[in-house]
C-alpha cells in the first residue's frame, strides 16, 4: 500500500489483506462445533466488496494507523456487517435466497443454523477487538469497542432494521426514510471510518465532526444508489434479487424521488463528501476515492 | 449487603439491585425505535431468577469489588442469557410459547421482532461493560469484554447451543452431553463468576483454577437438576414448558441415569463446589450459599 498505487491496486491489495485477516479470526471449519464455524466462515469468506473494511483503512491513512489493528477493526466491523445480512435475509426478515451471488445462509445450512452464525459472528467482532497488540493502549481499545457497540445496536445498525421492518407498506416522506438509512446502513459505515481513524490515535472534537459530515454524505450516497440499482440493474449483476424493494412494497429514494433526482443527490453528496475531507488533505485521498467508488459503482 | 444478613435477604437485595440496573441499563421504551425497546425491555426485565447475576455478586465478595462495577457486569451477562433465550425460543430453534411465566418474545411480538431483540441485547452487553467508572482501569476493562464474547461466542453458550441442536434424536454418551452442556450453560455460568471476581482485581492463575473448579461443578449440578425438574415439575411451577426434553427425544441426565443417580451427582457436584472454595475461606460464603442453592430449588 504505497503512496502512488492506483486506487484499484490499493483496493485489491486491502480486498486480499482482509480476505486472509478474516480467515484468521474466524475460527477454524476443523473446531468444534464444526458444522457452525464452517457455515460462519461460509458467510462471511470470499463474497462482498468489502467497503467498511476498505473506509476502515482508507481512514487509517489520516493517522498512520498501523495495518495490524486496521486488519482487526475492519475485520469487526464486517463480522458485524455479515451478521446482520445473514439475519436479514432470515425468512421471518426479507427472506432472500441470494447473497453475494451464493445461497443464504439458511437455504445453504438451516434456519437455526442461520440465526447461531449471526449470533456467533455478532460475539466473534467484539472477541477480535478484544485481542491484539492494540491492547497496550487499553483506554483506545475500550472506545473503539464502545463505538462498535453503540454502531451496531439498538440506536443504530440494529435499530435502522426495526424501523426499516415497521416501515414496509407505509409511505415515508424522504425525512423518515434518511433517518431509517443512516441508522440502518449509515451508522456502521460512520464507525468504519471513525474507528479507522482512531487505529492511528484518539480523535479531537473536529476531527469526529468532519468525519461525520464525510460519513453520513457517503451513506446516504451508498443508500440511493442501493436504490437505483435494485430498480435497474439484473440479478446476476447485483448478485442478489434485483427489484425486491418494489416487489415488497418497500419505500425507496427511487419510489419518492424518481430516477433522475436519485442519480442527482447522489451527486450532490459525492461532493458534499470531498468538502468535508478538505481539512485532512492528501491523506484522505483514499477516502475522496472510496465516496467516488460508492457514486459511481455498477453493483 | 452487610455481613450479617442471611442468605435469603441478601438474594432478595441482588435482584432487586439487579432490576433497577437492568432497567437503566436498558433503552427507555420512549425512544426510537420504541416496539423494539419495548420487547428488549419485556424480554430482560421482572424475570427470572437472575442465578448469573447472583454469582457475579458472590463473586464480588471474594475481592470487595463495588457495587457499580458488579451491576455493570452483571446486567452484561444476564443480557447475554436474556438474548439467547428469545433466540432459542423461536420456532426455528425450540419453539417455545412460555417462558419465566409469560409469552416469549416472538409470540408476544412477532418473529422478526424477536430476532432483532437477540441480536440488539447481546450488543446493549457489550455497551454496557464498555461504559461507566471502570473504564479508568482499562486493561481491565478489555479483559473483561474478552472474558464475556469468549464464554458467549461460538467456543462457548453459542457453540453449546450448535451442538445441542445437532444432538436431538441422538444417543449422547454422558461424556459428550457433559461437553454440551459445559459450553451451553457451563461458559457463561463461569463467566458469571470470574467477571464478579475480576470486578475486585487482576485474578491469579490459582485463583482462577479454583474458580473453574467451582464453576464447573454448579454448572453442571445447575444443569442435572433442570433435567430433573423438566421431567418432574408441571410448567406453572416452571414457568416454562415441562417435560419438553421428552416429547423433543433430547438426551438429559434422566434419560441416561435415571431419576434417583442424578440426583445422587447433584449432590455430588454440591460437595466439589464446597471444596473449591475452601481457599477463599468466609469470603465465599455466597458462592457456597448458591451452590446449595442451585441443587435444592424446585423451579
Amino acid at each position: 500500500m504505497t503512496e502512488f498505487q492506483v486506487f484499484g491496486d490499493w483496493m485489491k491489495g486491502v480486498q486480499s489483506t482482509m480476505e486472509d485477516a478474516l480467515a484468521s479470526f474466524l475460527p477454524s471449519a476443523a473446531q468444534t462445533p464444526t458444522r457452525l464455524h464452517e457455515a460462519m466462515r461460509y458467510a462471511v469468506l470470499d463474497g462482498g466488496k468489502r467497503v467498511r473494511p476498505l473506509l476502515v483503512f482508507a481512514a487509517g491513512d489520516l493517522f498512520g494507523a498501523g495495518t495490524d489493528l486496521l486488519a482487526r477493526a475492519a475485520a469487526a466491523v464486517e463480522m458485524i456487517h455479515a451478521y446482520s445480512l445473514v439475519h436479514d435475509d432470515m425468512p421471518c426478515m426479507d427472506d432472500d435466497e441470494l447473497r453475494r451471488g451464493k445461497a443464504t445462509v439458511h437455504v445453504k445450512y438451516d434456519e437455526a443454523t442461520a440465526l447461531l452464525v449471526g449470533d456467533a459472528l455478532q460475539t466473534q467482532a467484539f472477541l477480535v477487538l478484544s485481542e491484539g497488540g492494540h491492547i497496550e493502549d487499553a483506554a483506545r481499545a475500550v472506545a473503539m469497542m464502545r463505538l462498535l457497540a453503540q454502531a451496531s445496536g439498538s440506536v443504530g445498525m440494529c435499530g435502522g432494521q426495526a424501523i426499516d421492518l415497521a416501515s414496509v407498506g407505509l409511505n415515508l416522506s424522504l425525512g423518515e426514510l434518511e433517518q431509517m438509512h443512516r441508522l440502518k446502513t449509515g451508522a456502521l459505515l460512520r464507525a468504519s471510518v471513525l474507528l479507522g481513524a482512531m487505529a492511528g490515535k484518539s480523535l479531537r472534537d473536529e476531527e469526529v465532526a468532519a468525519l461525520d459530515a464525510y460519513s453520513s454524505a457517503i451513506g446516504l450516497a451508498f443508500q440511493v444508489i442501493d436504490d437505483v440499482l435494485d430498480a435497474t440493474a439484473d440479478s446476476a449483476t447485483l448478485g442478489k434479487t434485483a427489484g425486491k424493494d418494489a416487489a415488497d412494497h418497500k419505500p425507496t429514494y427511487v419510489s419518492i424521488l424518481g430516477l433522475e433526482q436519485s442519480r442527482a443527490l447522489a451527486e450532490q453528496l459525492r461532493t458534499d463528501a470531498h468538502k468535508a475531507l478538505m481539512p485532512f488533505g492528501e491523506n484522505a485521498r483514499r477516502l475522496r476515492d472510496i465516496a467516488d467508488l460508492i457514486v459511481q459503482r455498477k453493483a
